[in-house]
């Protein structure tokens, strides 16, 4: 299976060479830390399909799809296609677009809770705005989010996602801890962190500040945590919750909305009030909107004469993201998201079988087209259950490297795969026996571990 | 000069059509408020050069270029090749590409005090990034910033962004004025509000505050103050009281980095700590950036065992971003930056001579390759110089839509010009006398206000 065109020791040469220029110019030579790797990330040449080859030379299977925003993987030919259409009528204007109503259209018709929808640049911006709406709706300052759970860059939304032993704190009152240094102390007290799918604790904690909460912002299938659902008896509670004191239930799915046709919120029989979105919705350009009831999103409405809620940006809704946006989610209708999962749960069973065979303390958890591997021999629940130590850590970092250089894989380094619809079984089969020798290669470790 | 192809009746219906749509499915039919126009926006069919043709076959001249982002027009040839090339070989994926390391060490070999530069995908989220990198650097909270200026959604940054008489206070010590309803109270306790340009005022509200401050931000060229540069002498001010105070200098050149092949910041004696990019760096796609030394950059370097900052983003650095915005900035070279400032200064002066004739109390100020005309007398000096009321805002609008409707120009709805390469002789000709018409047509109302 090995594609490599030049002997090893010369192939790493390109790419060390351009992170060297890299460190010289780009802070710790990256704009993400997602790319980051020891000694030095690897530089795209080209990418197809579920491959991505590098300019060494290697071509490599793709399970991460971009951290899980590429649902047809890479380059998919029609939104080449209506991209290039798209960049010769101009890619941003002050001006309106038809693909913007046209594709607001076909999410809101996706997701019965999605009322009205606005566009925007990021999963970042998304939540952000989510969380600003939340506040003017309510008129409430308070958020409540769970613990580890990733929510992007604004610092209301990351609070406590890199919690650790160190700083978490009981788990009858998690604290709010800093994932930037210095995060002013208004944020932090603004916070209210509980453990996610733990409903007594949960609803004893909102209990405690009930009348000051805006908004409940849960992932319904959290990647950081451990990528497992939400129990609907969780989100039930939590609705109830939220009808009872006057605050919103506020749903990222910036992740999971791949989880079904309509959203992982499809799964529970409560809804969400606000939604947002990023990642798959963008058809592999930058993206974010957030939707929910018409009430609710008017406060964003330009049109009255006294502005809520103010929010504009450059690049919102710009014609070559919703255009590309629109081609992917019309393939990916509701047959195409079926059949996604099903594939991906196989997928799942067969890993499952090779932990079996690897004879390895671990497990695997996922919902619709995305499983995680956790080095641990029951599947977590929580937060605090699926937090990896230092020693656990070191063990995934050397599963992915042996994963991605000796074996030509990309997972997301959390052991995450976050499955395209241009995987097919043989690709499944190539993951499973490369995770079969890795994890008979950590075994040992892993064995240590445990004891 | 009309192109309508049909007559105007007929016209307006498909744009208002699609509106009718768009206000079932997206809040107030719009995704940015900047588009919104009274009874509807009008929808892009295509655009190329400096003109962009609507779907009722309604060609414009275009001098807003998507509020400043497009330096080159639309659909520039050198851009749609590049970005169709990089389509073939994908649009993000999560590994590095070596355009963003090229693209990095042209905007760091390009502004001297750019040691360090990371991407991201807007000025929302350059501008936040920015005002967290300085939290963690200094281990200090408060944000300083100008009253009126507009630094994209972040809640701190949009803080007093438009105050207005009833809420503003003292000169002295203007207030802290939410934009968003409801702001949590911390974030209003951590701003410090300083009137823009007025160097005594300013050092005098900084030094209540010093021991506190962060990072003092400032957009040397502030659109929706004024569109007036900061006096070297209020720059230098400010660098010296942050140098004494243990606080940064920050620069917002999200719009303003097209005055100078360097960025405004050439002009000024003294450089910034940090500067937060967008617009025109992404060649007509989403980007974002903060550039700095190398010093303070080293906050969000992820390869230290202790991350201060940490920060990432999925489509943070995507390469169709970086390749547009590469060949948009190789082609805005220092001569393509002077040629096409000493154009939109002739432009500015050919206005200035059509605000003479037409005998109105109007003004113009800018700078580079922006100008904005005002409906005063006197080039303001302040934020609250060029504050306009109700009655002058209305005759703004009226302005705004005799040359969209009936000259068929585009200007920001600041009455701003913020030119591109595209532009010709007469085009600014077809403008002036554009003008002309639209001042005649306002003057009585005018006259009537100075009274």
């Amino acid at each position: 299976m090995k594609s490599h065109p030049l002997p090893k020791e010369e192939n790493a040469l390109a790419s060390k060479q351009i992170y060297s220029r890299a460190v010289e110019v780009l802070t710790g030579g990256v704009s993400r830390n997602t790319i980051f790797r020891k000694p030095h990330p690897f530089y795209v040449a080209s990418a197809s399909g579920s491959y991505i080859k590098d300019i060494e030379g290697t071509e490599r299977l793709d399970f991460a799809n971009n951290m899980a925003s590429l649902i047809h993987g890479h380059s998919h030919p029609a939104i080449i296609k209506a991209v290039t259409e798209q960049l010769h009528k101009g890619s941003a204007y002050t001006m309106g677009t038809e693909v913007e109503v046209l594709y607001a259209e076909l999410l809101n018709k996706r997701t019965p809770g999605f009322e009205k929808i606005r566009f925007m640049n990021s999963g970042t911006e998304a939540v952000m705005t989510m969380i600003k709406a939340s506040r003017v709706f309510t008129g409430k300052y308070k958020i409540a989010k769970a613990e580890g759970a990733y929510h992007g860059t604004y610092d209301y939304a990351e609070i406590s996602q890199t919690a650790n032993p160190s700083n978490w704190g009981d788990i009858d009152k998690p604290n709010a801890v800093e994932v930037v240094q210095n995060t002013p102390k208004g944020i932090l007290d603004d916070m209210v962190i509980f453990p996610f799918n733990d409903i007594e604790r949960t609803i004893n904690i909102l209990d405690q500040q009930a009348g000051k909460i805006a908004c409940v912002l849960i992932d319904p299938v959290p990647h950081r945590i451990g990528l497992f659902p939400a129990t609907n008896e969780y989100i039930e509670a939590i609705y109830k919750w939220t009808r009872k004191n006057n605050a919103l239930l506020v749903f990222d799915e910036v992740v999971s909305y791949r989880v079904n046709y309509a959203g992982a919120q499809h799964s529970y029989s409560v809804k969400p009030d606000l939604t947002a979105l990023g990642k798959i919705i963008g058809g592999g350009f930058p993206i974010g909107a957030i939707a929910g009831t018409s009430e609710i999103m008017t406060v964003l409405d330009p049109r009255g004469t006294f502005l809520k809620h103010p929010h504009s940006g450059t690049f919102s809704a710009n014609p070559v993201s919703t255009t590309a946006g629109k081609v992917a989610m019309e393939l990916f209708d509701e047959e195409a998201v079926l059949k996604l999962n099903a594939f991906a749960m196989k997928a799942r069973k067969q890993i499952e079988e090779v932990i079996k065979i690897a004879d390895v303390p671990a497990c695997i958890t996922g919902a619709g087209s995305m499983f995680k591997i956790h080095l641990q021999e029951n599947a977590p629940n929580t937060y605090r259950d699926a937090y990896q130590d230092k020693n656990t850590k070191a063990i995934v970092d050397e599963l992915l490297d042996y994963l991605f250089l000796e074996k030509d894989i990309i997972m997301i380094n959390t052991l995450a795969c976050m499955f395209s619809t241009t995987l097919t079984q043989s690709n499944v089969d190539r993951l499973s026996e490369a995770l079969l020798q890795g994890l008979k290669l950590v075994k040992p470790k892993l064995d240590q571990l445990v004891k």
